[in-house]
């Protein structure tokens, strides 16, 4: 008997995705941002995705009720902008003990509305339950025009690999207050030149890593150009960002970022390249000198 | 300032409901037992819940798992089968602690999968988060033909009422081991005569009661015609039944028992009439004597 602590999380994630189910319209199951399937006669594919946050864990219950339930949406609506999907309907189930301020949850509802409203997308429903501690359980679905969802498992040897701001220290506040990559996603998806895409929620070391390992390459990226909010280890090692990663072909890279400055007035930064060396992460540092980057993945269940 | 267990429950959730966003494809909103949105140019609409269990409060942390998660995802597919929708996708968020004993989670997943497999739906995603006790969110979606979900809303003066098997007592079993009531969701709507129709999880007494209060009517409900696991009042008041409450035309209503005992072998218990005494819901004795019953709502979040 093991517990799922010393199997570790993304172990248990492993084996608990190796249990889901198949169905001739699903696309694509767990394993990506979302679980993509096709809505047959329509020309879209409908994306699926699930996100809790739990006091504690991935809040402090004394922070803004507002910017948890900002973050608990931005969490699901960043998971659908990094298939490149528009998001459509957001549920949500509440858990608190008997003596949660209602006014917060209140206030968490209202976060929640505010970032449905900006991004067009609609809370159409959800629960509330007792519990132990206040957590948020957020549903979304989004559409994605028939096949196009962008995977983990596209990107090949030769293509570059761009994030779309800056990475770590997002503890400071941007992790309560980030803005979900959605029309930066849509866009991406758009130009045809994406590969592969996912957002940064467990740092940019540990998420490269699902590309890599879905679509069987390595990957060089090149320090120097990381863009930071900290030092280059909180860059690589901090979890939620929620930036969108991803790679498109090197003969597309100059427009896509040109493209994209006219957009959106800001840099789309390229920090590396993919490789053919299948699941190695190489650093190549300012001095120009290379380290293989040893897998250290931030692991929740750590035993108390 | 007040707490939730102050508010209550059912008065929390309907502070909260009155939160929810509008959108023109949203056809039903929280309320009743699914939201229900129009996909366009496919002549089908889709349903959409969630429900959450949580340890010591929803099951006992001894319970079998495999049950365990039949109950979890039992209470979506009986949601949409009370809009008389066929279910489609589930999402799990599995919430353990560090010292969860994995097997029993892979054990939850297989009578997840055992459940769906049986329904034709499946399970495409999840998550697995750290949090100080076990707890299921199921998230579900299903398909009804467009503009024929039923809703708590239709029931008018003069309909009967019925029920789809025992009430009561579920707490010696049946609360983790119920069929979800699928088939007959769908062919109840089928029928074309059911006029409103939902599932029963907090008790006949207090579920009938939401689709008075949505239907702008009253009921008389016939004690000596209500099928019992136990006492009139354990059929009365206890939760988690999971049988499906509606209504239907008087004028069908021998049509509909027949149709149905031919479809299922079971009979299709006629309990009372819908009056046009708005909100008042009545027992009549088996001795003919009438009783009005309060309102006697099982509420969570008790202080401890």
């Amino acid at each position: 008997m093991k517990t799922i602590g010393e199997i570790g999380e993304h172990e248990a994630i492993r084996r608990l995705t190796a249990k889901l189910g198949t169905h001739p319209f699903l696309r694509t199951g767990a394993g990506d941002d979302c679980a993509v399937v096709a809505v047959p006669g329509t020309g879209i594919d409908q994306v699926f995705t699930t996100d809790p946050i739990i006091e504690n864990i991935h809040f402090k219950s004394m922070e803004e009720p507002g910017r948890i339930g900002n973050k608990a949406g931005g969490r699901v609506l960043s998971d659908i902008a990094a298939m490149g999907a528009q998001p459509q309907w957001l549920l949500v189930n509440v858990v608190a003990p008997p003596e949660q301020d209602f006014q917060a949850v209140e206030e968490i509802y209202a976060g929640l509305n505010a970032l449905c409203n900006r991004f067009g997308t609609t809370l159409i429903g959800g629960d509330l339950a007792q519990g132990p501690c206040l957590e948020l359980h957020v549903f979304g679905t989004g559409t994605v025009p028939a096949g196009k969802a962008l995977l983990r498992s596209g990107a090949t040897c030769g293509d570059c690999i761009f994030v779309t701001g800056s990475l770590g220290n997002s503890i400071k506040g941007k992790h309560l207050d980030f803005v979900p990559r959605v029309e930066e996603g849509t866009f991406l998806r758009e130009t045809g030149w994406v590969t592969a895409m996912m957002d940064i929620s467990d740092g940019l070391a540990t998420d490269l890593r699902h590309i890599l390992k879905q679509s069987g390459v390595g990957a060089v990226l090149d320090a120097g150009t990381i863009p930071r909010a900290g030092t280059l280890n909180q860059a690589l090692y901090d979890g939620e960002d929620f930036e969108l990663l991803l790679t498109a072909s090197a003969e597309h890279a100059d427009a896509l970022r040109l493209q994209w400055a006219e957009r959106f007035n800001t840099e789309l930064f390229r920090i590396g390249r993919i490789t053919d060396r299948s699941d190695e992460l190489v650093l190549e540092q300012e001095n120009g000198l290379l380290e293989v980057l040893k897998q250290k993945a931030f692991e929740h269940f750590s035993e108390k």
